[in-house]
C-alpha cells in the first residue's frame, strides 16, 4: 500500500497541494464539507448580482477528475489525533494518514460578539453571497412599499463594517447598484438616493497598501458616492441600525467584513497558534515538532518579516500549497524539507467601473489601467474554460449596459 | 385619476397582462411575492445542473421598466374582497383596483398526503429546483462512503412520481447524469449503475400527447435507461422509500411531478371552482356575474371542447394574458369583450440528448428532430437575450463535453 496523504479543505491551498501530489507515489484523499471550489476573489461579485454561483465555483470532483491517485470526500473533519495519525469525521468514522496537509481556512470573526452574525453576514460562502443579494436586494423592494420617509431612507441606507478589499469591493459594487443598475426599475424611490457607508475601526482603509494607493482609494469611493468613515469603531449592531460610540446610524442593511477566524480544527493540532487561532508554522510550513503534518493556507501563520507574515491572499495560497506538496513528496523520497518563500506577485483591489488599485512590486497604479489589470489576472487565474468564457460574457454584458444579471431574489422563505 | 387595473401573479399569463396594457388608458399594478420571472419550461434543467437560476429568470422590474404605466410590488396577496374591490396584502394594507386580472398560477398537490412533501420536494419555484440538486448530487456523495452495499443501492436510486412532461424530463435527465456527467468522478461508486425509475398512476405516460408518441417516450426512456413502471399508484413515501401497494422500492430520492392545485387565492373570489381548485371562468376568462375580474392562466378552467380544458402550457398562460389585457381595454373604452380562442401551437417533450417527442397540429415527430425543435423554440421564448446567449452557451458547453456546469452543492446548511 502507498502511503495516504490527507488533505483538509478544497480552497486555494488544498486543491493545489492536491493536484501537486498528482505523480508523487501516494495515495492523495481530500476532504472538504462542500462540494465545490470557490473562486473567493469574486465572491462579493455573486452577492452584487454579476455572476452566478456556478461561474466562480467547481465541484472539487471533477477538478481532480483526471488525477488517478486521488479520492475526493464530502465529509467534515471534527478533530484531528496526532498520536494516533487519525481524523475523526462528522459520522465518527476514523480516516488515517501518513501525512496530512490541513488547509482548512478561516471563518468570520465578530470579536467575541456573535450576537452581531444574524444582523450583519459575512462574506465567505456561496450561501453567504446569496443571503447579502437577497438582504440588498429586499431592502429596495420594501423601501418602494414604505410609506413613511424616515423608514425608507433606513431602508436605502447600507454599512460595509471593515475597510479590508472585500469592504471596498462590496461598498463600490453596492453604490453601483443604486447608481445604475436598478436606476430606473421603480416608481415611488430614487435608488441612487441610497447611502451606502463604509466603516473602519483603524485611522485608514486597506492597510495592506500603502498611504498613497489607499488615499487613491478614498477618492475613488468618493467619486462612487461611498462615504468611507475611519477610526469607527463599531460598538453595536441590532436590527435597525449601526452604533459607533454614542452616533447611530439608522440602517436595515449591514454587511460585515471586518475579522476573520482560523478554522476551530487548527486547536487539535494541540500547537501554539496565534490570536486569531493560526497556526504557528515552522518555515517548511510543518507543525512544530511533527514530521507529518503541515499547515498551508490562511490557517498558517508564517512571518516573512518580523511581524508581518504571509498574507491572506489567493496567490500565497496557492504557493503554500503546492511548496507543501514539494515537501511532501521530499519526504516520502527520504529527502529534507525545503523552507516556503511567499513570491509577493502584486497586491490588487478592485473598487467599481473602471476604479481599482494595484501595487505590482512596488509599481503602483490606479483607476482604469489598475481595473483593466484586476480583470484580465481575475479572468486567468478562474479555474475551468467554462467559467472565463462565462465570466466575460457576464462582465461585459454589465459593462455595456450597467444590468446586473443575476438580480434573483431567493432563499429565506416566501419574500415578505 | 385613470383607473387601476391590478395583476396579481408575474408569471406568463400575469406578465403577458400587463405588457398588452401598455398603452391602455389605465395605471398597471402588478403583484408578485417573487421578484422574478420564471421561465418554467427550463426549470427542471436548473434542478439537474444545466441551467443557472439567472439563466432562466429575470426580475419582474427590468421586464417592465420601459413600461411607464406599470408598477411592480414585491408583496403577497391575502384575499381578494370582491364588494369593496380591494386586496389584500401580506403586510395588512388594502390595494384598491378597478379591474382585477388574477394570474396567481398553481402550486403541487400531494393529493391529501402533505405529510410526503417533505420526502419529495416538488418543481414550481428556483428554491424547489436548488433543493432537488443538492438532493441528488448528495445521494452520490453520500454513496461514495458508504460501506453497505445494500445502503449505497438505496442512495443510488432515484424514483420520479408522475409520468407528465416534467417527470419525463427529470427522469431522463437524471438518467444522462448519472451515466455521463458523473460517469468518473468517483473513485468507489459507478454513478452508471444508478437505477431511475418513473412511476405513473394511470395506464401510461404523458396524457397529453397521443399513444404513438406516449410509446416512443416510453422507448426513449428506455434506452437511456429509465424503468418506467405505469399503473403504478404510491401509496406511501418516507425516509427510505417509496410503496406501491405491496411493493417497496428503498430509495433515498424521490422527486414530486404528479399533482399540481391552483393557488389558494382563487377561493376568496367566492365562485364555483373546480376539483383542482381552478375557477371555472366565463368564455371571455372573466369571474361568472363580476364585470371586473379576469382569471388567466393555470388558475382559470375554461373547456375547449366537454372535458378538455385549456392546457397547462406556457403558450396558453400567455395567450390567456394578452387576450384579458384587450378585454380590459374594451372595457375601458365601453366596449365589450371577445371570448377567448386557445390556439394549439403544438406540444413538445423532451427526454434527453437527441431525445424527444413532438406534436405540432397533428405533425408527430421523434428523436433528434423533435429534439433540436424543443431547443429552438425554447431558446427563442426565453425572455431576454442576454439569457438566450447564456443558455445557448451552456447547452453547446453541455452537449459537447457530457459535463453538467451548475454541479453545485448550497444550502441546506452544511452539508453532511
Amino acid at each position: 500500500m502507498p502511503p495516504t496523504v490527507v488533505v483538509i479543505g478544497g480552497g486555494f491551498a488544498g486543491l493545489h497541494a492536491a493536484r501537486g501530489l498528482s505523480c508523487a507515489p501516494c495515495e492523495v484523499v481530500l476532504l472538504d464539507r462542500r462540494n465545490h471550489h470557490l473562486f473567493q476573489p469574486l465572491l462579493y461579485q455573486v452577492a452584487t448580482a454579476v455572476l452566478n454561483p456556478s461561474d466562480i465555483a467547481r465541484p472539487i470532483r471533477s477538478v481532480l477528475r483526471r488525477q488517478r491517485n486521488a479520492t475526493v470526500l464530502l465529509a467534515e473533519a471534527r478533530a484531528i489525533d496526532r498520536a494516533s495519525r487519525q481524523i475523526e469525521l462528522d459520522d465518527g468514522t476514523k480516516l488515517a494518514y501518513d501525512y496530512l496537509v490541513l488547509a482548512a481556512g478561516s471563518s468570520h470573526s465578530y470579536f467575541g460578539k456573535d450576537e452581531w452574525e444574524r444582523f450583519a453576514p459575512g462574506l465567505k460562502t456561496i450561501e453567504d453571497a446569496l443571503e447579502i443579494r437577497r438582504r440588498v436586494l429586499l431592502a429596495y423592494e420594501a423601501a418602494e412599499r414604505e410609506e413613511s420617509e424616515e423608514k425608507r431612507r433606513e431602508l436605502l441606507t447600507f454599512v460595509v463594517v471593515g475597510g479590508g478589499p472585500t469592504g471596498v469591493e462590496l461598498a463600490g459594487a453596492l453604490s453601483e447598484i443604486a447608481r445604475h443598475a436598478l436606476k430606473r426599475d421603480f416608481r415611488r424611490i430614487r435608488p441612487e438616493d441610497a447611502r451606502v457607508l463604509l466603516l473602519e475601526g483603524l485611522p485608514r482603509i486597506l492597510p495592506a497598501f500603502d498611504d498613497d494607493l489607499a488615499a487613491s482609494a478614498v477618492s475613488q469611493l468618493a467619486t462612487l458616492g461611498v462615504e468611507v468613515k475611519t477610526g469607527a469603531r463599531v460598538t453595536a449592531i441590532d436590527a435597525t441600525g449601526v452604533s459607533i460610540g454614542a452616533e447611530r446610524i439608522p440602517t436595515r442593511t449591514v454587511l460585515w467584513a471586518a475579522g476573520v477566524q482560523a478554522s476551530p480544527l487548527a486547536r487539535s493540532l494541540g500547537v501554539p497558534l496565534d490570536r486569531a487561532g493560526r497556526v504557528l508554522v515552522e518555515k517548511d510550513l510543518r507543525v512544530p515538532g511533527d514530521e507529518r503534518v503541515f499547515v498551508a493556507g490562511d490557517l498558517a501563520y508564517l512571518e516573512i518579516e518580523p511581524k508581518k507574515p504571509v498574507p491572506g491572499l489567493a496567490p500565497a495560497a496557492i504557493q503554500a500549497g503546492a511548496h507543501t506538496a514539494s515537501n511532501v513528496i521530499s519526504l516520502l523520497h527520504g529527502q529534507k524539507t525545503r523552507p516556503f518563500v511567499y513570491k509577493d506577485k502584486g497586491t490588487l483591489a478592485t473598487i467599481g467601473r473602471k476604479r481599482a488599485i494595484a501595487d505590482i512590486r512596488g509599481f503602483k497604479i490606479t483607476g482604469v489601467l489598475a481595473w483593466w489589470a484586476w480583470l484580465l489576472i481575475h479572468i486567468l487565474f478562474l479555474i475551468g474554460f467554462r467559467n472565463r468564457v462565462l465570466v466575460l460574457i457576464e462582465w461585459a454584458w454589465a459593462y455595456l449596459t450597467y444590468e446586473r444579471g443575476a438580480r434573483l431574489i431567493t432563499g429565506g422563505g416566501n419574500p415578505k
